[in-house]
C-alpha cells in the first residue's frame, strides 16, 4: 500500500509556472517507485488570479490549502510598475499571507556552492551554510502606520515585533541543525543599535547555547556579516536571524553562490500543525516569463528540500546530487525544460 | 589673515588613535600653505573613557564638541564581550548620540573601486558610486522596549520612525549630488513589506524626482540591492536609504571595494547649524590596536571628505588622488605609519 502525500501546488506569475513544470518532473521520477504518491491540487493564485478575479488570497483558498501535507510554490508577483496592482499587495497578502498564516517560523535557506556553478567572486572557497531565518515575527508583522500621510507633517511608523515564544522556538530548530551539522550556530543581529529586539534574540541564544555546550556560538552585526559573507563565506555553518536580515542575507548568499536561479528554500512549521511551503528563493521575473530562459534549479532544490522535510531523504539525496552532478557539466545555455529534462535523466 | 577651522578630534579607542594620526599627518600637509589653520581640540572619549570615569559622553563634552567647525574621529568600542563594558553602549551613547544631536542627516558614504585594491570579486568594474544614507531617524531612533523582560512572555518592539521633513531633506540632498554626478538616483528599502516606511519613502523620492527631469530614479528592494553590489555594482552612482538599510549596504559596498579599510564617510548636517563629522566607516578593532597593523587609508579618506566639506575642493582632490596613486602602487605590508607617510609624500 503506497503513501498518499497531499501536494498544493501554486505555480504562481512569471515564471513561475515554467519553473513549477520542471521541478514536478524531478518529482515525479524521483518517487517513481518509491513508494509515495503524491496527490496534487493546483491552485491558481498571484498577480494573473488577482487581475482576472480581484481576489488575492480568499479564505476558501486558505482553507484547501492548509488541507494538504506540503505546498510547492513557484513564485509570485505581477509586472513592477503594472498601474492595475497598484492597491494589491501580492507579496503581503498572499505570500506573506502564508507564511504567517500556516505558521512558517523556520525559514530555512541553505547555500552551497556548487562547483561549476558562475559567481561573482574570485575565491568563493568550500560554501555550506545555512540560514535559519525567522518567518512569523520581527520586522514583517505588518505593526506599522502612518499619520498626515502624503503631507510635509506626515510620519510613517513600522515597528517589528520579537516574542520569547517566537525567538526560542526558531532559535532552538537552529541549534539542532547545527548538532547535525558542523556544530556552529551564528546570529546575526544589530544588536548595538536595536537594543531592545537584540537583547531578546541574544538572551535566547545564550540560554539555548548553554543546552548544546558542543555547538560553537558565534554573533555578527548584520553589517559586519554581509562583508564575511563575500570575503569567507565558508565561515558559516548554521546562521540564524530574523525575518529582515535573513530576507537580506539569503538574497546576497544566492548572490555568491550562484545567483539566486539556484537557491532554494522551505517555508516550515515543524510541529507539522500546518503544512510547509518550498519555494524558489527568487521572484517571478515577469521580463523573462514564458521564453524557457529561467533557470528552474532553485525550484528543483525546492524538491530537495521538500523531500526531505517528508522523511525521503535518500529521495532528497539523489536530487541533490543530480544537481550537483549538472551544474559540474554546465557549458552551453539551455531552456529551462532542457535543464529540467537533464536533471531528470542524471537521478 | 588666515581662515582658522576649529577642528574637534576624537581618535577614540583600538585603532582609533593610530589612523587618526595618519590623517592628521595629510592634514597637516595638504593644507600647509592652504591659508587655512586648523585650530584642533582633542577629546577623550570612548570604551577607554567609561572605563576610567564612567562617562560616555557629557552634556559638557557635547556643548564643547558642538562649538567646533568640523569633527574627525576615528572609531570609539571596546574588545566585544569585555564584561567590564556589559551595560555600556559605547555606540548608541557617543557616536549614535553625536550623529542624532549634532542632526547628521546625511551620512554619506562614497565607494569607489581603485584599481590595485585587494577586493573578493572576480570582475569589478566600475565601481564609483555614493551611498546617501539617512542619518537621524528609521529603525535607529531607539525607540522601543521590552515586555516582561527575560521571561518566556518577553514582548521585545523595536520602531522605525520615519518623518516627510526627514526624508525629504535627505532625498534633496541626493538628487543635489546626482546632479552633479551621473545623475542616476536608486531609492533602496523593502516597500513590498514594509510599506508604510516604504510608501513615505517611494512618495517623496518621486516628488523631488519630479523637480529633477534630468535624474534617472531606479527603485530596488534593499535584498534585490545586495546582489547588484556584488554583481553589477557599476549600475550604481547615488543610492538613498534609510539608516539601517544604509549601515548594511555601505559595509557590503565597502567590502567589495577593497575592504572597510578604505571606507570613508562623512556624517553631513548640510545646514551649517552642527558641525559634520567624519570617520572611517570600520570599527576600533581592538585585536590589531597598538600593532601599527591597521590601514589609515579610510581615515586618510575621510580627510578628503573634510575638506571637500569646507569648500577646500582642490586640496580635498590632491588627497584623493594621493591615496588612489598609493593603492595603485601597493605591494608589500606596510605599518599603518608608513602608509600614512607613502600618502604625504605623494600629496
Ligand atoms: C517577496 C518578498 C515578500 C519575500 C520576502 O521578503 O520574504 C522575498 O524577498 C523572499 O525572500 O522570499
Ligand atoms: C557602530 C554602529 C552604531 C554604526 C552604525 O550602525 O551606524 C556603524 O556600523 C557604522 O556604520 O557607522
Amino acid at each position: 500500500m503506497s503513501r498518499v502525500v497531499k501536494l498544493a501546488v501554486i505555480p504562481g506569475d512569471g515564471i513561475g509556472p515554467e519553473v513549477i513544470a520542471e521541478a514536478e518532473k524531478v518529482l515525479d521520477a524521483v518517487t517513481a517507485d518509491s513508494g509515495v504518491v503524491f496527490d496534487k491540487t493546483r491552485f491558481s493564485l498571484g498577480a494573473g488570479r488577482f487581475l482576472d478575479t480581484g481576489e488575492t488570497l480568499t479564505d476558501d483558498d486558505l482553507a484547501a490549502i492548509a488541507a494538504n501535507d506540503a505546498i510547492l510554490l513557484g513564485a509570485v508577483g505581477g509586472k513592477p510598475g503594472d498601474p492595475r496592482l497598484k492597491d494589491a499587495n501580492i507579496e503581503r497578502g498572499l505570500l506573506l499571507k502564508l507564511r504567517f498564516t500556516l505558521d512558517h517560523y523556520v525559514n530555512l535557506r541553505p547555500s552551497k556552492f556548487f562547483v561549476g556553478a558562475p559567481g561573482p567572486l574570485s575565491d568563493p572557497g568550500e560554501i555550506d551554510f545555512v540560514v535559519v531565518r525567522e518567518g512569523t515575527e520581527g520586522p514583517y508583522v505588518g505593526n506599522g502606520g502612518a499619520i498626515r500621510k502624503g503631507t510635509p507633517q506626515e510620519v510613517a511608523n513600522e515597528t517589528s515585533v520579537n516574542t520569547a515564544f517566537g525567538v526560542e522556538r526558531v532559535v532552538r530548530y537552529a541549534f539542532d541543525l547545527a548538532e547535525r551539522r558542523r556544530k556552529k550556530v551564528t546570529l546575526v543581529h544589530k544588536t548595538n543599535v536595536l537594543v531592545h529586539a537584540g537583547a531578546i534574540w541574544q538572551r535566547i541564544v545564550n540560554e539555548v547555547a548553554a543546552e548544546h555546550p558542543d555547538v560553537v556560538v558565534d554573533y555578527l552585526h548584520v553589517d559586519a556579516a554581509t562583508i564575511f559573507l563575500v570575503t569567507d563565506p565558508s565561515r558559516f555553518d548554521v546562521i540564524v536571524t530574523d525575518n529582515l536580515f535573513g530576507d537580506i542575507l539569503t538574497d546576497l548568499a544566492g548572490a555568491v553562490t550562484g545567483g539566486i536561479g539556484l537557491a532554494a528554500s522551505g517555508n516550515i512549521n515543524p510541529d507539522g500543525a500546518f503544512p510547509s511551503m518550498f519555494e524558489p528563493v527568487h521572484g517571478s521575473a515577469p521580463d523573462i516569463a514564458g521564453q524557457q530562459k529561467a533557470d528552474p534549479t532553485a525550484a528543483i532544490l525546492s524538491i530537495a528540500l521538500l523531500l526531505d522535510h517528508l522523511g525521503l531523504t535518500e529521495e532528497s539525496a539523489r536530487v541533490s546530487a543530480a544537481v550537483e552532478a549538472d551544474i559540474a557539466a554546465r557549458t552551453a545555455a539551455r531552456t529551462t525544460a532542457e535543464i529540467g529534462s537533464a536533471i531528470t535523466a542524471r537521478l
